[in-house]
């Protein structure tokens, strides 16, 4: 296994300025690993109720997603709700339904505990620190997070041990304003590097992603799209975009992190083209190099 | 005279979030000279009221701006107030003092009718059109607007007939939508090329600009700064920097095209890290050559 993917997997249901799409496939450990599939052998850590599609396993299992570390367990599978405003970048949650998430424990099957890329996605920090006890020997972590934890006194301790074992950080800027008590994001970026991740990552939604690396800072925007049908799991489509393309690389220097910034873009930018999981599960690797080609031809200057 | 620059000269009151500064120097076309002139012998085109102090003439002429297009009117200068949010891409306008803005009357002196570059700050799009039938030979005419022309049915059809004749339009995303009726920036940029420019510039504030060229779209994010000061001016810096750039180029082809908004974004980048024209007036080539390299560091990626 090379990379380990721990998150949600569930239903979605939202509504996009273009149209709506009901209960479908969605969940962050979901989008996570489909985008990693791209690259790497990627293993997903989550839980279903006993309602959970098996058509929906079949899909992951079919774009080589390995499930060994997916809980089936009793009750229903976790369901969230959104409203995007004509502002992508805005959206109002309608409900979170957590269901069988309330009994997730994170436990690893033997084999990914070898894994050497661990992505925690956003959930409980005491999961997320969990998962961190469990490796045996990993190179590089990643973990997401969300301001429900950040800023409570309950939730904050563990968060700040996480952020003490991790190796990159992605946050959004208004995560990355809680966390750090920065507005300005470069100092944010400051004051997280702090914290323990030597790689901080802000996502800004339509208005692309920067990488905070010692002293190094790297942009890239999001693609410009004609359409936009849905923007759920453009994050963790990133995520597992720049994670998987991690693992193909024997060092991890700053170029390496810029491609990988730029290939968890691409990834990204497939998402949105489709409601749900409809668009990233229809790639190949082809599609994926020409959109990061297509990054390289948007931001190329020389002089 | 390489470039011509026309708009406004006067007097900001603003206040940010890091403090005030009360009636400074201030006005799109003195924003727009002074970046261009870093590049080129540039050439003001606009009116001030019998206040206006001597001192900022000298300080526009120290920097090799020619004011023989500058025209001293009866009357007060033009005054503007405004107050920016914690987010610096909103603002509040308080006040709008016109005064001799109301007689200017956009005549250029016979040597600026030679010249080969021109832009059109933001003014009446009648003023705009006879600048444009004064110049006897462009190569190159850009041109700026807002939404008090756009959406108003009285000065539309000569703004529509100056979109006729320029090649490059500098808009703000929501002076792009409204311009062309779309929401979405791929598809504004597509209906504002049919108006007529072959280069349309969407500027975002801190989240970057854009180039739609025929095919291609290249993107420049906002130099990621510690501290803003104040935004005020940042998009005439940074067309006062694009085309003072274009000015020193043989052929205007994309590459070049790229450079310029590398160029137009670090002068802008510059503006705002100070007060009215404070930062902006203290460059010099070298302190710009250094900002392009440091965009060429913030966006490079290679595989």
């Amino acid at each position: 296994m090379d990379l380990v993917a721990i998150g949600t997997v569930g239903y979605d249901s939202v509504e996009t300025p273009t149209g709506k799409a009901e209960k479908q496939l969605g969940g962050t450990a979901v989008y996570l690993c489909l985008a990693a599939s791209y690259f790497c052998k990627v293993g997903m850590v989550a839980a279903t109720g006993r309602d959970f599609l098996p058509g929906y396993l079949d899909l992951l299992q079919s774009k080589g997603v390995d499930l060994e570390g997916l809980q089936q367990l009793e009750g229903e599978t976790f369901h969230w709700g959104a409203k995007y405003h004509q502002d992508l970048n805005v959206r109002d949650t309608l409900f979170t339904h957590l269901n069988v998430l309330l009994d997730f424990t994170a436990d690893l099957p033997p084999a990914y505990r070898e894994a050497p890329f661990f992505f925690l996605g956003n959930i409980d920090p005491a999961l997320q620190l969990h998962v961190i006890e469990q490796a045996k020997n990993p190179v590089f972590i990643g973990m997401d997070t969300m301001n429900y934890w950040i800023n409570s006194e309950k939730y904050r301790p563990n968060l700040m041990r996480v952020l003490q074992k991790v190796q990159g950080i992605f946050v959004n800027d208004e995560e990355a304003r809680d966390l750090s008590g920065e507005y300005n994001l470069v100092k944010a970026a400051a004051e997280i590097h702090k914290m323990g991740p030597q790689h901080v990552i802000i996502k800004k939604g339509e208005h692309g992603a920067m990488l905070f690396s010692d002293d190094s800072i790297f942009f890239t925007p999001a693609f410009p799209l004609e359409l936009v049908d849905d923007p759920t799991g453009a994050g963790d489509s990133f995520a597992g975009g720049f994670m998987g393309y991690l693992t193909t690389q024997k060092r991890l220097d700053n170029a390496v992190m810029r491609q990988a910034m730029v290939y968890g873009s691409a990834l990204a930018s497939y998402t949105v083209e489709g409601y749900s999981v409809n668009r990233i599960v229809e790639l190949n690797q082809q599609l994926v190099d020409e959109r990061f080609q297509a990054f390289y031809n948007l931001m190329d200057f020389k002089k």
